[in-house]
C-alpha cells in the first residue's frame, strides 16, 4: 500500500539501489505556484552538509518533475516526480545475500517477498525512499502556503541527549541556521559529541524530534476515522524507524488529574480560543485554531559496524554478520525533514476534504 | 469519516444520547462462527461492575444484530449491530448549552459543526460510541480466531501508579479475573486507592495500557503506507482520549545504540526468528512471527466537579463551569477493551488484504 | 463492498427477509435542513401504488434515522437510517431450498456464500435492499438542492414499447402525476398493456429509464478515474438488474461522423456553453455546466411463474422449478427511483470533493 | 482521482505533450513473472502499423521500468513505468490557444484548471495517456495468467459497419492476425474502405467493441458495489470516448420476458452451471464460472479538418476553428486495447480482493 491520503494523495514508488524513488501527488489545486525550486529546497534541507559524517559527499539530487506542472503553476493534473538514484556500489550486498540484517527490514521482506527481493541498500525499506516523501511534500507545504500553514520541526533528543531550554516558534525557525536544528546550544553541542562517540564505536544512535504546525483553521479532522491526530500518528508510523508517538503534552497528561490536564477556554479576539495548549491544538480530533504539535521518537538505525548475531538462511543456521556497507550513525535529522513532509501532506489533505480551497475551478487562470 | 479498514471495513454510527449507536461490519468472509453470544461477551468485558464507581448501574447492553449472521454464521454479507441508548436523562445539557466543556470535544464540534449539533453527553465524541467499535471487535476477533491470532490487552498504569512486575502472557489472561485487569497485584491495590482519591476530589485521572497480538503470522503488513505499527497507531489514536502510543520497546529504543536495540536473529523450530523482542514483533512494518506489542496512554477524562474556565458562546464572554453531569473518574479500563477490538480489527483487514482467508468461497458450508 | 463514494459516502446493509435493511450517510455537511419527511417522500415515490399489480398492498415503510439528525437539521456526523422489514412469510422459501432461480443472484451467491447463505426473498441481492439507497438518495437530494441541483427521472420503455415523443424537462416532471412516469400517454397506455400480458403470461418485463440532472455547475468530475460518467456507471450497475447504459446521445454518436457528433460551442450570458447536448453535459468527464443525462436498461426480472430448469445443488442434478413466491412483474418503476437516489449520491459525493460546500463550519447555525 | 482499484491498484499521471506518460502498479504480488518484454508486446498491440493512417509513423514506444521488478520477476513492491513522450511540435497549438475544440475536454479543463492548463494535444485528456493504463494491463494480465484468465477483445463496429458473422473465441484470437482484430471479413473490408472515407473528408468515425474474460474462477465481484459490471462500467467509462455499454446480451434483455431472459441453469463436470450465457458470466454481479462479456461503444474523435464553431475565450465571442495539428480518424483499435488493459486491472483486482493469490508469501522464491 504505497497510496497515502484521500483528496491530496501521494504514491511513492522505488527502490534503494533500483534507477530511482519518486511520488505522483494527484489532488492538487490548479493554478497554484509551484515550481522545481520548491521540490530542490527541500530535498536540500535534508542533506546537513555541515555534519560531514551525515551526509559525506553531499551531492545535490537529480530529480525530475514530468508531469502536472507548467511555468511555475499546478495543472490540477498529478504531478510525478522521479528522484534519480545516483550509482552506487552494491557489490557488497552480494555478501549479505541471504543473511538479514538484525535490526533492518530484510527478515520481514524475505519472508514476505522471497529471496529475489533487492535488499540492497535496504530496497524498499531505506530511508532512501523518504527523499520522494519529501517531494511530496514540498507539493503539500505550498497547497499550505496558500492557506497561512506552515510546518516546521526541530530536534529534541539525540543519542539520548535532550533538549532543556525553553522556546518559542522563532527559535526554531533559527535553529535551522545551525548544523542540526537545535534550540538548546548546549544540548547540540552534546548531540554532536554523541555523534562523533557513536561514529567512534562503529554505533548508531537514536533520537525524538518535535513537529508543529502553525495558522492551522479550526475545523479540520472529522471522528471516528479522520481525527488529524490519528491520521498524523500513522504517517509518523510510515517514516522508517519511529518507535513512540506523543500529541501535545503527551505521556505526561497520563499522570495529571483532569483538573490540571483540561485547557481553559477564554475569548481572543471575539473567538474561543484554549488558553494553554497542553492539548496540542485538537479537542476530539478536530482543530480549534492553536498551533498543533507532536513529538516522535526514532530508533537508532539497526546497521552498525559490530559483530551481530544473524542467520544464514541458505543453511538455516546461525551465523554471525559484520555491516561493511554503507552506514548512517543516525537518521534523526534526515527523519524529522521526512516527518514535516508527511505532516504537510496529512494537512493538505484535510484542507481540502473541509473544501477549504474549491477544485471546480483554479485557483489563480479563472477564466470565467 | 467514519469508515476505518480496506478489506475489513468498519463503519460506525451514533451519539451518546440519540437513539442508538451502532456499527457496520463489511468484508467478513462467509460462514464463519458468530453469534450474539460473542458480541454479548465483548461488551461485558467493558463492564467492569466489581469497581461500582466504574460503572453504578451495571446493565447490560440492548443490542441487536440486524443483518449477515443466521443460525450463528456469517453470511458474507455487512452485519449491522445496533446498540440501543437507554434512557438518559439529558436535561442536565441544557444548562451547558453554549457553555463548551473544557477538554471535552465540545468546542471543536460547536466550531466545525454549530450550534444545532447535539452535544448532550459529548454527542459523537463521547467514550460511549466506542460500544460500536467493541462490537465489530467480537466480528473481529472471530476472523482472528479462525487463524489462529489472539488479543488481549491490560491496565500498565493508573493515575500515575506503574505496573513493576515483570509478567507473562498467562498473567494477562488471568488478570481479566481481578476487578481490573493488573498483573501487578500491589500495582492495582494502589490503582484502586488513586480512583478512590480521585473520586473524593471530584476529579479524574488517566493512565496506559498494552495490547498484545500473540499468533500472528509473518508477511502482515506493507510498505510504505500498510506498516502494521502506523495502521495500528491510526486506530489507536481514533480512540477517544490517546495522547501517547509506543510500539515495542518505544521510546526507550531511542536512547540505546542501535547494538543494543537490534534483536538478533536465530533459529527456532527450522525457521528464521528473533531472539528478543524490542521490535514488538514488527520489522519494516511487516511482522515476522513474533508476538506483536504496543503502548498507549490516556490524558484524564476532561469532565470534573471542579470550577473550570470556559466562554458563554452566546455572549461570547468568559465564564465558570462547575459540571454537574454523568462523570467518569477514569475511562481507561473501557478504553482498553475498544484498543483491543480496533486492534482485532486492524490484524483482521491485514489478515484478508493478505489472502490468508479467500472469499470468493465460503468458510464452511461450500457446495462445491 | 457495501461502501460507495468518497466525501459523500453510503455504506448500505441488510437481506430481504431478514429484520432491516439500512443506510448509514457520512460526510454530510452539518446544519443542512433534513427531515424524516424528505426520507419518508423518497420512499413513497418508489411505490407506485395506482398500479396495484406493482404494489399489491401499498403500506408506507416503517424507518428510523438513528443517528446524525437533530430538529429538522444534519449535525454533520454520520446518518445511520434503519428500514425495517414486514412480517414476511418465508416458508414457501422452503421449498427453493438449494434449487437456485434462473437468472437471481442465487446461484452466485451458494458458490460464493455457501448453503447457509440466507437466499430467501433475494436476500442481499434482492430489490429490496435499494430501500436504502433510496433513503441515502433523500439525504443526497437534500445536499444537491442546497446548491442548486435537481435530480429526475422518468421510464423511457417498458416491455419493448419505448417513448416517441419529444419532451420537455418539465413533462418529465408532470409525468410524475402519473401512475407511472412516462411523459408519451400512448407509450404509457401500451406500457400498462404489456404489464398485464405480462401477468396474465405469468411473465416478466424489462425496459429502461432516463435520468437527468439539472443545475449542475462546471468543473465536477476529474481524469482518469474520476469522471461523472464513469461513476455514474458504476453506481447505475449496482442497481440490481442494469444491463445497458448509454451516456448522452449515447450508442446513436457510435455511429455518427465526427463533424455531427461534436457539440458546438457558444456564447451564452458571457459565459462559454454548448450549443447543443449529444454530450450529456460532459467533456472529459467534467462538466460544463449543461444539463447531465443518461439511460439506462434492466433486463425482466428472473422470476416467473413458468417452469425453469435449474439444478438441485443437494443431490446435483437437474430439476425443474415452478417459482410460487412473491413475484415482480417488472422493477423498471422502483428502480428508476433507486436510479435517481445513487445519480443524487454521486453528485453531492463531487461537489463535497470539489468544495463547493466548505466542512469545516456549518452550512447554519455558526458560532463565529 | 487517477488511482484506480483496491488491492491491485494503478496510477497514472502525464499530458500529451509533457515529458512522459506513466504509471505506478501498486499491489502486485511478489516472484510473479514480468519482463520488460511484457509490456513492450502490449504496447505495440496499440500501434496498428497495418494500417498507416491509424500510425503514420510507427515508431515503437520508448519505456522504463523504474522500480519493482528484478530479473524478470514482481518484487512485490510497486512497479514504476515511465512511458517517455516524443519530441512533439506543438506550435501548432498556439493557434488554438483559448479557443476550445469542439468535442474535446478543452472547455471543461479551462473551466476546471484555468487558463495555464497544458491543452496541448489534448493535455491529460489525450488519448496518449492510454498507453499509461496499457502498460498496467500488461501487469495485470501477468497477474491473471498466473491464475489461468484471459482477456482478449475485438472491434464489433467502426463507422457504422457491423460485424454480422457468428464467431468462436478462437475466432477472435485469430483476428489479431488481420490488420484490425476483427472477426468477420467482409465487414473488416467495409471498415477499411469507411476509414478511407472519413480521411478524404477530414472526418473521423467511432465504433464498437467486445470484450472477453475467459477462465474467470466463481465467486469474483460483492454486492452491493463491488459488483463486477458495476467495475468495469466505471472502467470502460474511465477510457476517453466511451459513450454506452452493454453487459452480456445487453440492451436487448429489456425487450424480453423473464423467461426468454434467464439462463437455464444446469450440470457440466459435476458442479452447477450455466447452460446458456445471455448475463455474460455474472448473477447478481458475481462471476458463476461462466465467460464474461461486454460491448463497448465509442464516439468518433473530436478532432475534425472541418470548420467548426467555438468561443474564443479570451474574448469571449464566437469564432470559427479550422483543426490542423496530429488527427486521428478513428481511436477505436487503440482504445481496444486500453479497455483490455483497465478489464484486466479489474480483474487482477478481484482476484486478489478474493484472496485467491496470497501476498503474505511470494509466489515464487519463498524461503520457509
Amino acid at each position: 500500500m504505497n497510496t497515502f491520503g484521500r483528496e491530496f494523495r501521494i504514491t511513492t514508488f522505488g527502490e534503494s539501489h533500483g534507477k530511482a524513488v519518486g511520488v505522483v501527488v494527484d489532488g492538487v489545486p490548479a493554478g497554484l505556484p509551484l515550481s522545481e525550486e520548491d521540490v530542490k529546497r527541500e530535498l536540500e534541507r535534508r542533506m546537513f552538509c555541515h555534519i560531514p559524517v551525515l551526509n559525506p559527499r553531499c551531492e545535490p539530487e537529480e530529480f525530475e518533475i514530468l508531469s502536472g506542472v507548467k511555468e511555475g503553476r499546478t495543472q490540477g493534473t498529478p504531478i510525478a516526480i522521479v528522484i534519480w538514484n545516483r550509482k552506487v556500489i552494491s557489490s557488497y550486498y552480494e555478501e549479505l545475500w541471504l543473511k538479514p540484517r538484525p535490526g533492518h527490514a530484510d527478515l520481514a521482506y524475505y519472508l514476505k517477498y522471497g529471496i529475489n527481493y533487492d535488499h540492497r541498500g535496504g530496497g524498499r525499506a531505506s530511508g532512501r525512499t523518504t527523499a520522494a516523501i519529501v517531494a511530496a511534500g514540498a507539493v503539500a507545504k505550498a497547497v499550505l502556503r496558500h492557506v497561512g500553514v506552515e510546518v516546521l520541526g526541530h530536534v529534541v533528543e539525540l543519542g539520548g541527549v535532550e533538549i532543556s531550554a525553553t522556546y518559542t516558534v522563532d527559535d526554531v525557525r533559527k535553529s535551522w541556521e545551525k548544523p542540526l536544528p537545535v534550540v538548546d546550544d548546549a544540548a547540540l553541542e552534546k548531540m554532536v559529541e554523541k555523534i562523533r562517540e557513536a561514529v567512534l564505536r562503529g554505533d548508531s544512535i537514536g533520537g525524538g524530534v518535535e513537529v508543529w504546525a502553525l495558522g492551522v483553521p479550526p475545523g479540520l479532522g472529522e471522528p471516528h476515522f479522520g481525527k488529524i491526530k490519528a491520521d498524523l500518528a500513522k504517517a509518523a508510523f510510515s517514516i522508517p524507524g519511529v518507535v513512540a508517538f506523543e500529541w501535545g503534552a503527551g505521556r505526561a497528561l497520563a499522570k495529571m488529574f483532569g483538573s490540571e490536564a483540561n485547557d481553559p477556554i477564554t475569548v481572543v479576539n471575539g473567538r474561543p480560543a484554549l488558553a494553554t495548549n497542553r492539548a496540542g491544538g485538537l479537542l476530539g480530533g478536530i482543530t480549534v485554531g492553536a498551533p498543533l504539535y507532536f513529538r516522535a521518537w526514532f530508533k537508532p538505525t539497526p546497521s552498525v559496524r559490530k559483530p551481530q548475531q544473524t542467520v544464514d538462511l541458505g543453511k538455516m543456521e546461525p551465523t554471525t554478520l559484520e555491516f561493511k556497507g554503507r552506514y548512517d550513525v543516525t537518521i534523526v535529522p534526515k527523519a524529522l525533514v521526512a516527518l514535516e513532509a508527511i505532516t504537510a501532506v496529512v494537512l493538505a489533505d484535510h484542507v481540502l476534504r473541509a473544501g477549504i480551497i474549491r477544485r471546480d475551478r483554479p485557483i489563480s487562470g479563472s477564466l470565467v
